[in-house]
């Protein structure tokens, strides 16, 4: 649980831990196959930004969810995905502030769509920063930041050895 | 965003749609294969038990994770898994109780094992008897409730047609 008496927050993230995950970054159309992107072993990152939220939060964002023990590493400890090291997908998901009303769920607290696709531009490219600094000064490990068009369907297929779902709020 | 000023959860879920799920629910051994169920279509209850969960909880909890219009239809309409009509994956997932402490997690608001195994076990059970009970009532209809090892790793392979990730507190 964390300390929700104190804070209303701009931003949810669920976080899972893949072997490999594979995220449609653009559908199939006429005569066109869609278009995937995928990652080996790493962190999903959901996203979900809020009204109120702004560029200032993202550095702060960004840093803990890179930094945070939240993936398991070879001999079974808790390391961050900078230190796995793993590589990252981004999921663009607006569910996430869904709110029930009834049996309906409401997103009235999600953030406006041009603020939203601005700031999770932003935060791609703060990830993309960060992680790829963190994997310059490793030898022989291959990571990449991948991520989901904002705005579609998130046709994602993942595989797992434990997601170790966690939750974070800013 | 949730009223969370007014409220401490005694539960945390993460819900997802998949097209197929499948979990293993007994690790591989001496001369054994690993053990693995698995459902089509419908919806992953990831769940997690904090301090102060008791059997009063589940019910209504139950009630609202499968009427709650989570799931999309065949024509895009969202509609509730008992609706779909949807299997459930039903995967405990302690981690989500976990809570940022400096850069580790601390999992101190999780209910304790005994408490946590049997609110599963109770859990799962009125799962089954609701969404069979709801199956019942339609016509050529195979729907299932499949769930993982509580205490063990959960070992997860998803195909989604867009995971429509929900957070729900009780």
């Amino acid at each position: 649980m964390t300390d929700k008496d104190s804070f209303t927050p701009v931003a949810r993230t669920v976080l899972q831990q893949c072997l490999h995950g594979r995220l449609q970054v653009k559908p199939a159309e006429e005569g066109e196959e869609a278009t995937w992107v995928q990652i080996n072993r790493g962190m999903v990152i959901y996203i979900c930004f809020f009204k109120g939220a702004t560029d200032d939060t993202l550095p702060k964002m960004v840093s803990t969810l890179l930094n945070q023990r939240l993936c398991e590493s070879d001999s079974g400890k808790m390391v961050s995905v900078l230190d796995l090291p793993g590589s990252l997908l981004i999921v663009p998901q607006a569910t996430l502030g869904g709110k029930a009303k009834g049996k309906g769920m409401q997103y009235h607290g999600n953030i406006g769509k041009e603020d939203g696709l601005r700031l999770y531009q932003t935060f791609v490219s703060l990830c993309e920063k960060e992680l790829l600094a963190a994997a310059s000064a490793q030898t022989d490990t291959e990571v990449m930041v991948k991520h989901g068009t904002y705005g579609n369907r998130q046709v994602l297929k993942l595989d797992t050895n434990g997601p170790y779902t966690h939750l974070m709020e800013f």
